[in-house]
């Protein structure tokens, strides 16, 4: 791997999701790398992380490129994308890397309503994803209901527990990751096929911000786990 | 109907869970009817909440009885025995009757885990319940995700949201039940078919307290909705 031991490549990190992790990790001290299409958006998202964190250690590439930059590859790419952007990523992945799923299978991706979900053949889109990775590269899921705007309000803390599924040994570094954000607490999620109710939630969660009126979005706790 | 109209009917109220909740509205001074296959197990409940609560007005009577004695039925039943059950109460059931459905299809019931469910032809255990009580009995799902051993626990508030999905106006009278548990925080949970997500949460949420050794429970509480 061509790359920093402590990157984080963000694909489709020129969206609003992917750019508030960007900002987030980058602000912890983090190098980052952020992938897109195309080379110019994904050097304009940079940009906008430097304007926003002054000193921060980012470079935007394209995907394939940004791909080979990092051991952890979080994917933040709309989810009618992913299958597409994956099958042209296959030759940029090594085995080892670990990829994080944070697609939700919303129904806007055939037209519906963001707050449904369409069903996935594997489950979920996690399952979805680890179903087109290269063989070694491994797949975790989390980050699903961490809202972007609040990703993006570098004054607050967000308030809201991360479910990360995978196999254990995979889990921890993403599980660390969440350190990084204050706010965020990652929780075991326990197996990836968990990402499929991990992944619903987040329709539930649009549901409740059209309801209550939060352009800001809801997160979520669980309660009874102790600090 | 022949009950008294703050009367709250609870089948299946011998379970943890149903058991629980007559305790908490015992507790807020409502009358309840708690119902059963077996009428012995009914008065068997209903004598425990009276030595929980002294003075509570409480009975222990068939589930068809049961049925007929309150404005709201409250279904605590294991979800394999949910259809069933309904289709022996099609004679009790009057028009107007709000059906409130607590059950979630855990995969316990075809003798696998029940940190996954089973999926349910109708869309969900709401629905499903939805599809089986006759014209003009409503249907609403609530309660889902609060812990059994957190009801039981009358001596601390049960930290938990209660995500209430049905029709707007069905809604309002289940909302209100939350506002009798201390702890519970009622939220408009959108449309009935939206229970197939709170209901799969729950299953998410045993393997929380799988994982996390939780023997009383987890709760879940969404955050940034303001109070």
């Amino acid at each position: 791997m061509a790359g920093n031991s402590d990157a984080i490549a963000i694909l489709g990190g020129t969206g609003d999701q992917g750019l508030g992790l960007a900002l987030r990790f980058a602000r912890a001290g983090r190098p980052v790398v952020i992938g897109s299409r195309k080379l110019e958006r994904a050097e304009q998202a940079a940009a906008e992380v430097v304007a926003k964190v002054p000193g921060a250690d980012v470079v935007g590439l394209e995907n394939a490129e940004a791909t080979k930059r990092a051991p952890l590859v979080i994917l933040s790419l709309p989810f009618e994308h992913t299958a597409a952007t994956l099958k042209g990523l296959s030759e940029a992945f090594e085995p080892g890397q670990i990829v994080v799923s944070m697609a939700v299978p919303l129904a806007t991706a055939v037209g519906d309503g963001a707050a449904r979900t369409i069903g996935v053949w594997q489950g979920s889109a996690a399952e979805l994803v680890a179903s087109l990775v290269p063989e070694g590269v491994r797949v975790v899921s989390a980050f699903q209901n961490v809202a972007a705007h609040r990703l993006m309000d570098l004054d607050h803390p967000v308030e809201c527990d991360v479910l990360v599924s995978g196999a254990p040994k995979d889990r921890e570094p993403v599980m660390a990751l969440c350190a990084l954000v204050p706010g965020l607490r990652a929780l075991n999620g326990g197996p990836l096929g968990n990402a499929r109710i991990v992944e619903s939630l987040t329709a539930l969660m649009i549901g409740l911000n059209v309801r209550y009126k939060l352009p800001e979005g809801c997160g979520v706790r669980f309660t009874g786990l102790g600090d």
